[in-house]
């Protein structure tokens, strides 16, 4: 076996950390703002630090152009390490996925520091995108140096592809790697932008390193009924004609019954059952419902612990993520408003499919009497489920890593949010994915003072190079 | 009996006719923009040429400040005939009420000329404030002005009461009626502020005169329901914490049943029925409830034509003016919102009691199952509705002088908006008021390009003559 111990390897780590340290402060001060196109140049240069260092390594680099003349998309770094930096070339192929683009920092007035003058308080360091991802991407970098630093050699083949319209939706991504499949082919990913286990329950207990084993998909409506063309006196009109807010909120009102429960026909037919080793580990994992929900002052909608992770977890949930109609202004005007509109969103785990949720919903609505308001329906988004078998040779391997690296195994959790790429990866590449992660929820990943304890960004590092050699080690165990 | 004959005003006011557009045009360029301070000396310049306009005439006039040194209100005038200029001191007294402010201007681009450069097009004089209030204010002094030219005398006693504060919902008048009421004395009030009768229906038909003999009185409330103490991402938390935009929705559409009906317990119960001969005269009226609808794009919430007549004035209606929450801009933002809001207002015909409605409301939002979320109920006014007795003496004269003056009888018509001014003067001073004014629906008052008629200027002068003759020979016939 060629990969290197994990103490040297450990050890490797621990001389470089300074370094790694001076390079993430280098690269957080570039503000690669995807979303916004007066930082077009600064992503592009976040790109170009990316792929400098990459090359530093050895790694063969590729910048690739996305989107159109007319509306020009942001870089696609992928790497690859040549087979003469492979120690094992018959080992899983590695693909890590990562981005280098980050949220604005608005509103700027509630940072402590500027957002891109990075600044060490208490170990922590502030800066925009120090969490979400640009600690995820290096540390994992950091990792391959100390295989190569090490060794000479990386233990398996690996590709790293690093885009940087993450923030903005991702809107090149899946057609790029339609487009290049062949350059990602690869038995396994590895996506390092998911969090540690440290939700509320047991103070003492510190955050553990988490696997994320399954992400809800999503897809997402806005609703717009239309009554009369323009708005009205509610005094001279009211009780004569449709009002379509009130024509709204009773609809949305019919999408639940009282038990909160999403009441289209057939909606909960796909909704897997949780296996019970799952559940059970999910009891040992000092969930407390109750401090979860008073740690955002919110009123649990199920009952305790269990429940509250099987709602966050494995079952769909339906959230009207915003209202709009009418008067919004202080005080009153007496309006029959011309439209009322809701966004709204459906969660969906396990092996909901969100074509066929959004054929419900459609359906659904097509069938509500609107009372004469003629309705819209816009869509922003289909994202698939995914889900990490539990049997996977990776999630056997990723334990292994964790353990030797920390000496205890990684919780098995569930995220409720949505991250499109396993999904992505699953459908275009059939590939698994394994999501670990080193932020916590307490970051402020896409709010002011972002941070990251650089502890955590060491540990990432450390895990993510037992992370290699434990995958590469697969194929010869 | 002194009063002069109407043809003799008619000649006076057909004399004055040139004059009068003058001075309209001269009081249409004075910005009286209540709502804005930034507007407060020409409000006032507003109130210094009606003062002059009713000095001229022989009135005694005081201008009457209002509000605090803290907050300034707008000046009332207040004009009186001395007894040298009544002929018949025994005769009711007329209280005018009517307002020399006007809404703002904006948006000023959809003018097709200044705003406040009055423009004839086709005989319709276009101003801010042309119908809505200058209009009726000038013409009834006209009036008085015909009179006094005619035979040197009014008729009858009056008194006239012009505030500057309408436009922002008077906030000085109930006060200042109270500390005045000695002043206010007096047996019948006229209101020239509402509208022909033109509402969709047979082409063919001309704009009718009207007397209003009912408006609806009005609560409005502005529920707000917290959840969590911040926005959160519905991803991480959907399905597991209650949502009070799903909420909001739910408890609003319990407010009305399957078939519109306000579900609060005992919400009819103060509902009076209309007349049969009230019934009967609104089938003459030929209104048509689908034009209505048409002219609107609107969708009719009952049927046809008496039913929607009767649910526009003689029954409530919950109207939802406003709702906010959540994410509001364009695409998808995963939000699960902090809070959730609805602006919503009743209008109460007949007899029922704002505040009687006020405490079912409060008391039926305070059962509702709030899911754990907090509400805030805040209240934007009360208005009681007001009804003009059918058997009024003051209703039959002012029927007699609109025949006598157009050769055709008013037709009697209810507004399904709140004035509050009649249930005022009724409260205050025990008053009946006369509602009776010369806009059209299409006049665009509030919005760009409100425009009268100068025909209808004229007309509202000659029928205000008549009624000031006919109201004095209610106590000699």
């Amino acid at each position: 076996m060629s990969s290197a111990p994990s103490n040297t390897l450990t050890n490797t780590l621990a001389r470089q950390q300074d370094a790694a340290v001076a390079r993430f402060r280098e690269w957080l001060a570039i503000p690669s703002v995807s979303t916004d196109p007066a930082y077009a140049e600064h992503v592009r240069a976040a790109a170009v630090w990316l792929t400098a260092r990459l090359q530093t390594l050895g790694l063969e680099v590729t910048v690739h152009e996305t989107g159109s003349a007319d509306a020009p998309g942001h870089p696609v770094v992928l790497a690859t390490a040549p087979p003469s930096l492979v120690a094992n070339p018959d080992a899983p192929r590695v693909l890590f996925y990562g981005h280098y683009d980050v949220q604005p920092p608005d509103p700027l007035d509630l940072w402590t520091n500027p957002p891109f003058e990075p600044t060490l308080r208490e170990g922590q360091l502030y800066a925009r995108g120090a969490s979400d991802d640009k600690a995820g991407v290096l540390s994992f970098i950091d990792a391959v140096e100390a295989h190569l630093t090490t060794t000479g050699k990386l233990p398996g083949p690996l590709t790293l592809l690093i885009e940087g319209e993450e923030e903005m939706g991702s809107p090149s991504l899946v057609p790029w790697m339609q487009a290049h499949a062949d350059a990602l082919m690869a038995d396994v990913a590895v996506v390092s932008d998911t969090a540690m286990w440290d939700y509320p329950g047991d103070p003492d207990r510190a955050p553990e390193i988490a696997l994320t084993t399954a992400l809800r998909g999503l897809v997402y409506f806005e609703v717009t009924l239309t009554g009369p063309s323009r708005d009205l006196h509610s005094g001279v009109y009211g009780g004569t004609l449709a009002n379509p807010a009130n024509v709204l909120t009773r609809v949305l009102a019919k999408l639940t019954d009282d038990a909160g429960r999403i009441a289209i026909p057939g909606f909960y037919d796909d909704v897997a059952d949780v296996p019970d080793a799952e559940r059970d580990a999910w009891a040992t994992l000092g969930f407390d419902a109750q401090a979860y929900a008073d740690s955002v002052d919110g009123s649990l909608a199920g009952a305790q612990n269990a429940d509250t992770l099987h709602r966050r977890w494995a079952l769909p949930a339906l959230d009207i993520n915003g209202l709009t109609s009418g008067y919004q202004g202080a005080g009153a005007k007496t309006v029959l408003p011309s439209q009322a509109s809701a966004k709204l969103s459906f969660r969906l785990p396990g092996d909901m499919d969100p074509h066929r949720v959004a054929e419900q919903f459609k359906a659904w609505l097509a069938d509500q009497d609107l009372s004469g308001c003629q309705a819209e329906c816009q869509e922003f988004g289909r994202a698939h489920p995914y889900r990490l078998p539990a049997d996977s040779p990776h999630l056997a391997a990723a334990q292994r890593a964790v353990e030797q690296a920390t000496g205890k195994p990684a919780v098995l959790v569930r995220d409720g949010a949505t991250i499109p790429i396993g999904a992505d990866l699953k459908t275009l590449l059939n590939l698994d994915t394994l999501f670990l992660g080193f932020g916590l929820a307490g970051d402020n990943i896409h709010a002011p003072d972002e941070h990251i304890a650089l502890d955590r960004f060491h540990l990432g590092a450390r895990v993510m190079a037992a992370l290699l050699s434990a995958l590469a080690s697969e194929a010869v165990t």
